[in-house]
């Protein structure tokens, strides 16, 4: 059994992670820190865990931490995780990092956007990022794993394909996504209170969010090539998933057919990417690992559409697939049916 | 008093509509029909009308409407209201079409986009479109406005000036649109269940919906130019709301802010049109009749951002406003406190 | 006019009063405060006001505030409230209360259920309680009106006519209460978060909620009668609304009908009590002042069912139709279509 | 590997059966059946099903599905079950009844509550009622198990024991319940549609719901006692859960906890009960076959909370434990992580 532990057990993603870990044959859970962590179970901050995970919630060192795991999954905000996995990583352990902190590819990228320096610089750029679908071969193995961020899983799985094969003007990508609430995390605020945000729909970050690099960045470690992207997220009022409608202009002679073509050929076997029939909704991927696409075109342009759960496939979904690539175990253990 | 009859009363927009006119000082609602209309009064159909609204609905002819009503709101499906709209006229009654029917200026776009022949075909081109912020003089005196639709709102008003003075690409134009469910009818149907809709976001019409020639008629119209835009709506989990993020490619040197100047000076004066500081979010225009747009930029894009009500500027408030233009009274009048 | 100050500007209760008090044709709106006030505009914190009241939002001192109104809205919680009313009073003020503090008929009641000493005790038992469907006489030309619980209205105003004509057993009354999400606040907390409270259905203050004692107070006040009453709230996942079942027992020979029909008498007139032929829904008195009641009855039990919305005749459509009376003019005045 | 067909799989009740089955390590999926049946697949119906279950939907007869089948899950409406289900235990297959048809004892009442004689009626009064917690040793082995009532479930599991234990008065009960809107079915109707439902709350058949008589035979089959019970149904703007809140007189001396530790102690080891510290909430046990009881008091009652998830420990999931009880397998296979 691989003991996993949960570093900043009181969010969403940690929540989720804990109960995909839940269903996992090959894994157990054996810690979970929280700095106002008391010794409580666990399922005194998540009621829904009662009898299920009882887990208690301490105030670990990283010794101790380490002590009890083979693999942590990092739930804490950008910045503190970074020197959290700094730390683990020398002591031996292996991490997956679900923050932002290792996305990039280089310091000077994470401190225009993070507007700090990065405590643990040198594992930019040789970190690999957790899309096994894309990366697949530079997971096995490795101590660290950088899990993507989710609208970027959402804009680079489609693109990355037709970016590649020059399919597309690489100038002209608009990226128009829209999330549910929990993307915008668990810390109380007035933004993110039912009242504000039922029955609402509004963008956020507009020309200033920090997935448009990252989106840019791994686009050109998969493909290659420079991409211009355009980047603009909303929220709307429900609890989980992300919708992104991306226009992209084909270079001349290209029909939404070839684009179809590629992408589906791209991830051939893959088990998570489904090439649907129809238009897809967040409600068919809530609650799973898959990433539904369609292509559509319109005018000079064609569209891709793309659905996956922010919880799942962007975040403890895609943390417990990287969890199985790195441990040399089948990708979808725990994720299918 | 001016007094109104509601001519197809079951659905949202007719229900919108008697809200907003129970406000109007000078309207008295007259008469409501339905083919389902039996005498009983309307609050059995919108139990919320209880003891504020005791008109029968009824199954009645074009001529006895015409006897209650100075003018009729017809909130009929397409095909049927032209129908309906065409007699009323032709007895000398006024109408205000919240129907598709008058919107588009030929019967052969018309036939290609409805798939049918329109039944009073000689009425397009010169029907005025109920927008007063652009159109405020066509309407003034008519007998037929007809009302717009509610995408085309959100995307001609924040479009239409700085097309008109050039500042941006006219090929390069994107409106990613989204609606609440009243956009979708009164009509049962799987698709339009909480059980569907809630907890879930999609893309519908991908690349074929009928408010995108809508759009771009309009445009033309209102502009003298040409545009070619693509158009996606979506159904976003809330009752009401419209939320356009349209972007547009500036000519060489021309910046966000001169975009916002631009439409900030066409409209000024205009009681609807809000330019607002802070990012909108279609809780702020909810059960308004006002528009609210923001302007921003991102890499070589400018992004308008514009919200309404789709029941109200994006139907019943429209109407009423087109009511009060066609009256010759205040436009505001019901409409603002 | 009469000049109307917002006393604790930030919250929900504040908003939906001063929404309503625009639509007044004999009030204004000349203040509004909150500790965080710095003088920049309403519209800041709630920007859907944006154009429509341009006041600003200031730390204002009582002396102050009193300079610029006829009348205050207080808005702070209980308290605070009591604290600031106590001063405005002696210096000639006029204050209707919206929160909990002069509810209560005496300091012993208010510190068992408030946990400290009421600031101002004198006053409780001889502040009328705001529901004028029961004590109009009494709300006339007053300085200080308590504005009601949201709970209690919804309990109180059908039990109140059946207690008093004794038709129902005083000591087996059950009212199960369920609220929107408003009803909680705008204070950032885990609990009201979106993501803890859309999909999600649970009881709170099981047992112990303050509104309980102010039910059986006010009822008391209202019929000279004796009940005993369980009393349990609960969160349901929309923004407005309270919908009460509430199971009564009818002493022997008594039937629904004579139990609907006393209700029906003691409210002929009152503009706001509406005795619906079907089944209520929070829905159909949502942003409306209305009161909705049906009466069924099954096995043994007679069932009562009624619906407000929490934030008009929970709080500020009471308030409004609270200064109405105060100041002598129809008590439908702005709450009316 | 047990082989498993569903009868009627366009509904919720049937995806949700698809969806957990898909996680039963020994069963599988060979047919599904519909009057709209084509042969296409099912997830033509259920796009969440894409690539995760390929079987047809076919219009079948019951000889062509018994060859396919061990088991049957008939998801039909109630009548329309029955003639089905003799059919197929005529045929010597075995079958779990999703629909209300074998739940109650007597043809008498069904007649009485269902309008309609009973085809099937023989059968009343031996056929199990599927709650294992409650009839456990009943069920094993049978050709039929009526799988219970959503609202029963979470009436029946906190009464039982206390009313056998003779704890409470059984001419006091009163059970108020609310539910997720997935219990009204997936038939379109304006009832259901999102914009009638969304931002609302309502009660509906008060006093003459059919899982009232559920209720009280069972008790009675349970427990050997006649209760008199009155109660409520609700639809909650949620897609999933009911809670419901049920308020008992405990007999003189009988306190809360007396009443907590009887429930407690009958369900010990039963692996599904969770007596949980805290208030239940509908999310906790969202997409689980847990039933959570919590016991408060106030004034003169004991007041007992539960919760369920309406589509799982309300009818697929029971439906799950059924058949695993059924086969004589470990109850919790495919239900718990």
């Amino acid at each position: 059994m691989i003991r996993v532990g949960i570093l900043g057990a009181s969010g969403y993603t940690a929540l989720e992670s804990m109960q995909w870990l839940l269903r996992h044959p090959q894994v157990t859970i054996t810690a979970a820190t929280s700095r106002q962590g008391n010794g409580s179970p666990v399922s005194e901050m998540h009621p829904s865990l009662f009898r299920r995970l009882e887990v208690p919630v301490e105030d670990l060192s990283n010794e101790s931490l380490l002590e009890r795991c083979d693999v942590v999954f990092s739930c804490l905000p950008h910045g503190a995780s970074a020197h959290a996995v700094k730390d683990l990583l020398a002591m031996g352990g292996k991490v997956i990092d679900l923050s932002a902190d290792y996305r990039l590819s280089t310091p000077e990228l994470y401190k225009k956007w993070y507007e700090e320096e990065h405590p643990d610089a040198a594992r930019l750029g040789s970190t690999p990022y957790g899309l096994p679908e894309l990366f697949g071969e530079e997971l096995r193995g490795v101590s660290l794993i950088a899990n993507p961020g989710c609208y970027p899983t959402s804009a680079i799985l489609p693109l990355a394909p037709i970016l590649k094969e020059g399919l597309i003007d690489p100038n002209s990508i608009v990226v128009d996504s829209k999330s549910g609430i929990s993307g915008a995390g668990r810390t109380p605020k007035v933004g993110t209170l039912y009242c504000e945000t039922a029955e609402s729909f509004h963008a956020y970050s507009v020309g200033n969010h920090r997935h448009q690099p990252e989106i840019v960045d791994i686009l050109k470690r998969a493909t290659g090539r420079d991409a211009s992207v355009v980047f603009t997220p909303h929220l709307t009022p429900m609890e989980r998933g992300i919708f992104s409608t991306i226009y992209v202009r084909p270079l001349e002679g290209v029909s939404a057919n070839q684009v179809r073509e590629c992408i589906a050929a791209a991830y051939d076997g893959q088990p998570f990417i489904r090439m649907v029939p129809g238009l897809p909704a967040t409600r068919y991927t809530a609650r799973t690992n898959y990433v539904d696409i369609s292509v559509r075109s319109n005018q000079q342009w064609i569209i891709l559409l793309c659905t996956i759960d922010n919880l799942v496939k962007g975040a403890a979904g895609a943390a417990v697939q990287n969890l199985n690539v790195m441990f040399g175990l089948d990708p979808t253990m725990a994720l299918v049916d």
